[in-house]
């Protein structure tokens, strides 16, 4: 007999109906429009013929915004965190010596993760909003002799970016293999897969591409996926086993798990309107759309974190002036001005606010938006 | 110096301009229009006051449709894979002896994720179309031992539901953990978590809930969570870590990762759907349509794959008619009738169609376009 259906739950929760924020913090940033339109788009099935050349679109747009030719990229189901997740646990195996740059809560990590798939993981560290200069990066690869090192592009927590030029060259040399976070920088940010011989890089959906999270986007070069197909132990994380994976991604197109549909529709929209304004012009947008809120941020006595020649223009710190409660002022941007911007993440908390202008968002409106309403806060 | 960038693969690719498929297949299934408007809300952070309220809402919803007083409840994001990864990655630790029921496609499925983890697995088995026994279930718990049972409730490849009655209680007895796969009848077929004495149970969003994948549900009770909390290593996988998703989902709303905004806006008027509609009357629709299916594939002269007894409302099998090649069938109503159903999975290839009825499209409606198509394709 089956038992009597309980009301205990059954409780009425009204329609949505969200306010119309502006989301200028580390992300999510607000979708560009085109993207919410594609993804109101209906369905269609996981294995559709239709489908599949969407996810070809996918895949051959990912390589023009990584700059590369890597067969393997594409986008992953799930945020970047499992984008970062799904690079360590097809690349780390138990014992694989890891070397992580901490200066910052993302390198934390992705230490945290090659921990818990078994590598022995050393870092090298910097304070929080400085980043490694070349030599710092060679001296700790000739101490370590990693297996592989893992660097943050673009520092979400402190808006630092990290030079790569060079680095790829010292990895080789050492046999190391050189991972990626690129997150905040993918479409908004210099990256360039190939000739930085980067082995692998991931990035997420709601940062530069304005596309709303749950899909991530990951690539992986010849001598990644030479290392993952020499694995002796299968990837404990199935969900994003690069093996079982790739053959629903490549020619086989053997059902693995149902792809987040909308999702695809939305990254697929996405990655067209990059397409469509260029890498370069893009980046000199960011560029220039960081400058104006620099200069106008100081207008009204703010100073950013992070020194001109390693801070990024999608993310940009702002230093909490002495006696200014951090936290008081991002709600009240948020209760009384509709915007959100990022409060301090990890040891800057307090100390810092954290402004993002990415993607559709990075427009001298939004610039002009939220320094107005930063000053009525700070200074009326 | 910064590389040139190579406009190799700035390839042009046309606007989305997608079929209307009918999507009667395993899943997806099409999403229901309310669900569509509710993913084209505009974003908020996963932070902000506005979107927890909806988090607490998709909770509290959730344990009606999985009916228990669980606190652990929420969803997950990822697809319904994840959601089995979730509970697995969690529940596992190296060493466990974890027993798995395999009647088809999806029990292979959690003793291969069971084993990634370090589990000790055994099967017991019964063929592809049949369900397990009482007797049967009781007999390979006092042989096995087992820390963790795993049955798979709505076999979404063969179509058969596993009775749990008094399944439960058999587990106790042994200490055993009872783990149960209800992706294909969350939301379309009975299901009494608390009732039933189910430790953890999980679920898909674009099944019998009509939301788009790429979020999922899951829940876990007290002697699960209770198991989690004596765990003695780390869980390999983070970006699934209960621990570190329970202060997400839980009172401290610790960031953990993004969460997918529009995919939680989906689900919260998925489940609204169903609170508005009842369970009971939910479940009566999908029992009616399924029987009204049955009726008419038989007047074509299609036979159902699985006996009454056991025969699940939501994914009906059919036996393909010697002489009679599956996918071209298939094909065909994809083709001429932008109709999806779906072919037979793993060692059902073949000799079996897999049909459909879940949530939005468990309608009278689509029952008569799928036959009148299939009986033209056939019989004319």
């Amino acid at each position: 007999m089956e038992p009597r259906v309980s009301d205990t739950h059954r409780n009425s929760f009204s329609q949505l109906n969200v306010p119309p924020r502006l989301l200028l913090g580390p992300g999510p940033s607000n979708a560009h429009p085109r993207v919410m339109q594609a993804m109101a788009t209906r369905l269609l099935g996981h294995l559709d013929p239709e489908f599949i050349d969407i996810m070809d679109g996918n895949q051959e747009m990912l390589r023009y915004l990584f700059q590369t030719d890597n067969s393997t990229c594409f986008p992953v189901s799930g945020t970047g965190s499992a984008a970062m997740e799904a690079a360590i646990a097809n690349l780390v195996e138990p014992g694989d010596k890891v070397l992580v740059g901490v200066n910052g809560y993302f390198g934390l990590r992705m230490a945290e993760m090659a921990e818990r798939y078994g590598a022995v993981v050393s870092t090298f560290n910097k304070p929080w909003g400085e980043s490694f200069t070349r030599q710092e990066i060679s001296m700790a690869l000739r101490e370590h002799r990693p297996a592989i090192l893992c660097l943050v592009h673009a520092e979400t927590s402190t808006g630092v970016r990290q030079s790569l030029l060079g680095v790829g060259d010292l990895c080789r040399k050492h046999g190391t293999l050189l991972l990626v976070d690129a997150v905040s920088s993918l479409g908004g940010v210099p990256l360039f897969v190939d000739e930085w011989k980067i082995d692998a890089a991931y990035s997420a959906s709601q940062k530069c591409l304005s596309c709303p999270p749950g899909i991530s986007a990951l690539t992986l070069g010849e001598r990644a996926m030479e290392k993952i197909g020499n694995r002796s132990v299968k990837v404990s994380n199935w969900y994003l086993d690069l093996t079982l994976l790739g053959r629903y991604w490549g020619r086989e197109r053997i059902y693995h798990h149902t792809a987040p549909i909308n999702l695809n529709y939305g990254i697929y929209e996405a990655l067209r309107l990059v397409v469509e304004e260029g890498l370069e012009a893009r980046w000199e947008r960011h560029r220039r759309n960081a400058d104006l809120l620099i200069a106008q941020l100081r207008k009204i006595g703010l100073e950013p974190f992070v020194r001109k020649e390693i801070r990024l223009p999608s993310l940009i710190t702002v230093s909490v002036p002495e006696e200014v409660d951090a936290r008081k002022v991002t709600t009240a941007l948020l209760d009384d001005y509709n915007i959100e911007i990022g409060n301090g993440l990890g040891e800057l908390e307090g100390r810092v606010w954290r402004i993002g202008l990415m993607g559709f968002n990075s427009r001298p409106e939004n610039v002009a938006m939220v320094t107005t309403a930063l000053d009525r806060i700070l200074n009326d």
